[in-house]
């Protein structure tokens, strides 16, 4: 098959502070769907254009920061594979069992070098995006707030960077698209993976603080819908960290903000299609502004500096 | 791995009844890039944003058409894996040797239940899009014409509908993503197949004229491109069929035109991701217009008469 | 002063066949809002980004088309003038005492050669646009279906063109922006006239069926919006005349619908911006589809002969 | 008349401290085309989408900035009138001669109480676009660079903002269309004035630095254009001061940036629609940066403090 394996970002659990302030705040300003709440007390949303039950699942926690990024495989006997290929390699592995989260089948968890909560998983109930299958519509009206497509991608930080790239490269099929190498023109200060033909579904950056997160990246439609995010980001009086502008790294464009707990996260367009066939681009460490922030070419502190 | 198999459409050849008017054409109004001529006369292209070598190929005729159309895949391991699932499956295969076509491997050639020539091929030089592969600047200057991103698709028309199909689909690896059927309600008028994340890289229609083909597709960059493009068409008093408008297939944005020997060609932007998990549209013969022209809502007697 | 005069298209009066009917259309179709209705059982809608009171007001009637075209000019004493310019130039006038309209000043009254019933006011109550005039936000949440940002101009037919464009441009202060000529090379078929910096505020159209209207064109944001006002024509089934596409007068983009009594409306955008010092553009009769649609290059039959 | 009196911004000259690196940053980087160089040694450009022969004379000196800012009356009549009203409110007037700049006629020069050089000239030469005044086009091909389609405004500073805004309001027929009070909630900081229906045509900060000046915008098509013009700037590593991003003040779209001799400049797009029945808005010190940058919601330093 031509596409196959691990597909893509499918959801992440991450923990905020308060828990109905954040359910108004993905609601009606980052305008995802609620689509149920468990006996826990977690709270489960998915994009508009998504069709799966959900992506995001928010905890009440009394810090901020993600518990968990699973990714969505092709199927049962791939979930199975990819469990032993991890074994094998010696990763060991847990096993969720199906229903632990609403709509959402088995999940074969695992830390990577970088201290990360990874999981797979092969099934989650199809709840479709509204316009049903047959004779489908191409727009869904009444959509609230930012309104993204679909999660995105990830940026995750941790001391080990080398061990997770190889991990996700060597077990998981994904493929290496961009790097930043450190002054030494040797070390990957940050590496940007795909599994798919997106110019990245995970990104790595080297970092002493392991298990952390930077942001999570939500997908806009264009650059214009980019713009009215960045409008209401502002109508809303959310934290802004930094855009609109272009990244060097993918070609996207982004608008990076915080929520209510100080959670990152990404609101990002475009970038272009890679294929495995494609040579990865290299930036070197003086060009390190320019990698990230096209525009400005330099980075901003707190961008630097906050994770969670 | 999770990107494996057939990559993408790679390359197809084009007879064109004026060699040198067609140069003209592809250069400074579809704004592709020369990048050779072989001892045979032909003349090769590709579109700026794409890495190898070439992905048209003009070669002159008194009849339009096209000759062959071509997939890229993984590597050579895969295309001896698909050569011998080809055979196995019945179809016989021929080898074209490396250096047929400029600057391209090996070819494994075939032909398909609908009658069209299919190539697989998994080398071809790296060419670049100019930028580098180092700190890369993320624009190119000097872009003219429409200057599509890349080849994006094709729709070829035949009798066995059916059996294209199930090669692609069991063979090939590719997935049904969208389907007409006929007004039996049953019977695949047209279908759209990727062996992606795009919502299509071929799509077959039902057809008793077998070995045509209705049209190529290039990429656009934005719906705003599309107007471009439309604009530039009546500027060069380019033969629109119809467009801009959007797809109800694929929700992509699109304009048809015809090159100055007769041969369609689609500008098309967006259209959804597609996932191998995800359940494929169904149209119904009722909705035929919508499904392809969703805001006509109905087709034009041209675009559903010529082929070539 | 630099902007005087004659300001803008204000009001219309429109006649629909079905009052509730039409008010659910212009209000969650089209996306206008609401205001008012008075004793008379009229219903009073402005767009999201208007600040006065209406600028369409709905009359239920057995024949579509529209009652009078309102022009707000700058203060009550360019009222006064204007009037007695028009009396000089040998049109009579009437006064529409203040509230015979909601929110609505004295309105001055009369026919021109063409048929219509023209007015002017000064005054309409200032109802804002939800933003404000102490620090502003920039942008209108829950704005439903195409939502136009302003009334635009208009296109009317009659049959003394001739006189009507000599009493916008002698006596209204209007300037000569674009015209088509006849076959005959000397006699304007229609004249896009301005009183500001738009390419027009109205056009007229040489046509016996005097007293008829084309459509009523409404301002869109941009390109993207006019996809998105094409897409949700045809979520909601509305009757498509032409578009999306581009004019080559005024280089504005455009689509053409009809509203369920059959009147058509415009959903427009750009255009260039046009000073009274530019020399008019001249379109001659052979050109007359490219100068209307410039990607199809020839005019539709239903565009040609439908008129309210 | 509906549009007479000041037109619009039409020409200024500028200082530049190296002239042919000054000519290739305007004509390659920025996108204007050259249309003249005169005796003195004076370059001349006019953007693509002007019809008038210049809007920009660069001018070699040993300190960046501004000579004079001139903008376009309707007519001869007006010209006298408005000097005959300049001298009646004690402004005192010089006549430059027809041909002191190419293809321009007489200027009426003036100083104005912020310390500024002001001109007004109703003749200049008609070129075109290249498109023609018969059956035009609406695309220019070949554009280079930023290329924007026309000069749109200036903000300039001085001490006496008080006496420069009542001159151009009482005078010269300018609308106050937004402000910013100080910290006393009555002193105009800033103010914006339209001599049309854009949002401005001229902007005045008091500042004690008399005679100085912010930038100079130009005006780009869209969005979109915005972001290539952010990519461009980069890719020529012009030096950014800041953008793109949204004004909260005229809600238009912009990138600040700096020409090789430290001239700020703005690539300005957007912005509503001003009529002058229109109630001006009032920002409060306290929302000084949501004012001006809308999405970062505070100043930099470097706009703060860098003019010319």
């Amino acid at each position: 098959m031509a596409m196959t394996g691990v597909l893509r970002p499918g959801h992440t659990q991450l923990r905020v502070l308060n828990l109905e302030e954040s359910v108004d705040f993905y609601t009606n300003v980052v305008g995802l769907v609620e689509t149920g709440r468990d006996a826990s007390g977690r709270v489960y949303f998915k994009c508009h254009d998504e069709r799966d039950h959900n992506s995001l699942i928010l905890r009440e926690s009394n810090c901020s920061g993600m518990d968990f990024y699973a990714f969505k495989v092709l199927d049962g006997d791939t979930l199975n594979r990819l469990e032993s290929d991890l074994n094998a390699y010696g990763i060991s592995t847990e096993r969720i069992p199906a229903g632990e989260m609403l709509e959402t089948g088995e999940r074969v968890r695992f830390e990577i070098p970088t201290g990360h909560i990874i999981e797979l998983y092969a099934d989650k109930t199809e709840v479709g995006d509204g316009l049903g299958y047959i004779n489908p519509d191409v727009i869904i009206e009444g959509r609230k707030g930012i309104s993204p497509l679909r999660l995105d991608h990830w940026q995750v930080h941790g001391a080990d960077l080398d061990g997770s790239r190889d991990l996700f490269i060597n077990v998981l099929g994904f493929k290496l698209v961009e790097r930043i190498l450190g002054e030494d023109g040797k070390t990957d200060m940050a590496v940007w993976l795909s599994c798919s033909t997106k110019a990245h579904d995970i990104a790595f950056v080297r970092d002493e603080r392991s298990n952390t997160v930077h942001h999570a990246a939500y997908l806009l439609d264009t650059w214009e819908h980019v713009l009215k995010a960045a409008d209401l980001m502002t109508k809303h009086r959310v934290s802004i960290d930094i855009g609109p502008l272009r990244h060097g790294i993918t070609r996207g464009t982004t608008i990076y903000a915080f929520d209510p707990s100080g959670n990152r996260f990404e609101t990002f367009c475009g970038g272009y299609n890679f294929y495995p066939d494609m040579k990865p681009y290299t930036w070197t460490w003086d060009e390190l502004g320019t990698a990230i922030f096209y525009h400005t070419r330099q980075l901003n502190e707190r961008f630097l500096t906050v994770v969670t």
